[in-house]
């Protein structure tokens, strides 16, 4: 099994709801240091898992819709808590609709996985892992 | 599959015995940097893999049990090797009694999997995986 | 010369003023992982820099009195940018108040210059350094 | 599962074919920094994945193959895009040769599956990984 | 002292020439991780040591000129060789040309001095630093 | 002014007197990740700070005459504390001889000072730094 790895990074704020939260119920904010696995069973014709320069154009919009926000203020996540393990999933869900819609390009479609991690401090980091 | 990991670390004195260790025979020590990693198919009902602030409680107090200790006078490692993948073992074995007696709160019954990396140097690290 | 330093972190909302900003003018938020860097020329009779664990504890009470929060509404910064490089300032004085109030232990009063690293992102991070 | 692992690193030069490589395709470079990972379900009688000195020895004789070398020169190479993704597996399976040929100790018989993984940057990484 | 940094990274083929470069005198290669630091005594009126972005933009231009080059064939290099320090110095010299021609901004002229670290490895790293 | 630095780790048993060291008076242990760095204001006539192969095999000499040992046990550390800020003490000196002695080499009489760092832990290290 291949994997290619990229890394970018975003910056928001967001508050949570819920006891378990304790003062991150206040409204602050993270940085999110982004690394994103892509895994395939065998190299494509250029000796790739993917166009790594596609992949840092489509993960970089995928990261500028989020970049510089304040969450609790975007519809989308109106209701529920955009923890760190959450937007891994949701980064993931774009990034798949970005391999879908070709924007990795034909031979993406070769993929078979896909992590998202998500760093948020020197001691904590979280990530959502699927099958493409 | 969700992931959440925490970091923290101990320092220990220890020996081994069998011809393999070679100078590692003589008593010297280790700090050991521990990445803890959680994992759950879903995320419970506050968006998370696992409560972070129980998670780095309960880790701390297994890592105090093992912290600036000798290894070689500890009862329970009399005849073992406290090897660095040794050790993850033990760590996961420990955290896992700390699940199952609550201490990470009743939603962490929902992790199906952990994994105990303890890092050596910038050069080596072992780690001990294992379904809960 | 000898230096010391302890690393911690803290997790804050804030935005800019100023066209050079662009999108960091909307609310938005980082993590900074903070290296305070303690410098003496001679060693305590302890062998020591710092009481290190006096010096956590210190840090860590600056770092909460930030942590969590939306900086844009803290009366002490109104009208100021908190840039990384002057968060870093902000954090130097307030440790240089508490080395002064004692907290560090008496040994500190041996500490000659400080230094103030706030690690924003894997791509940037900002310091300042100053004498006692 | 057990898991332990060891870092080196080489330096090459090397161009690519093929469209997708842009500027790639010149004649340029890359330091490696290689992780290697090797797994087995129970440890060894010592307390051990593998003999980590007899692993680091093996390790540096086959990036010692590669090293300080135009990979454009070499015969092997001739005709293929020697990516990231691509050396990994090479040096998985001359890792591979080297545990049949029992240059990491009969122990070593015990591991199930191996990960080499190449930092070719702070910002891409990839690997290979399989069955053993 | 205020300091403010940025990363980046170029990837390079070239070889040396003297006996003390062993098999490095091989035509080979390396990725340089580039960390660029710049300082001031005072921040600028929007509480800045330099405008991030205009210095990134700026450090990108001047490795553009390097990244994937075998330096051997660069005349501006001929007879001299490409160390790690050398290199380091080089794109200081580049940087400053590109301060005082207005590229980091009118703020960016109260600079005093920068230093440039190239990272070639894991367990190595050279700089070259000096006043502006 | 011109830095080059190379990294090597080492790992021991120690214990501390004293008050202020708390459960740290216990035997226990650590692994230190050593950075060196040589300055000097120009480069040789090979275009280094210091031959990088001798400097790494220097250091490690040095290093070996600490790694898996009890430093309890050594005769030259009775009555003090082994610190991490005095352990960085005691290798600039054993390197300071070792340039003196010839071992890195005619040109490393060039080098002005010298800074010698210890990585305890992902979250504290320190450092000696002097001329030469």
């Amino acid at each position: 099994m291949f994997n290619l790895s990229v890394r970018d990074h975003f910056m928001i704020a967001h508050s949570f709801r819920g006891e378990v939260f304790g003062p991150a119920r206040n409204l602050h904010g993270a940085t999110y240091v982004v690394d994103i696995e892509f895994e395939r069973p065998e190299l494509d014709p250029d000796g790739l898992v993917v166009d790594i320069e596609l992949a840092r154009t489509s993960l970089k919009r995928v990261l500028d819709s989020l970049n510089y926000k304040n969450l609790d203020d975007v519809d989308e996540f109106k209701g529920i808590n955009t923890t760190t393990e959450r937007l891994a999933q949701i980064i993931f869900s774009r990034m798949a609709e970005e391999i879908l819609e070709g924007a990795l390009g034909q031979e993406a479609k070769g993929l078979t996985s896909m992590t998202v991690k998500l760093n948020e401090s020197h001691v904590a980091w979280a990530s959502y892992e699927s099958k493409l």
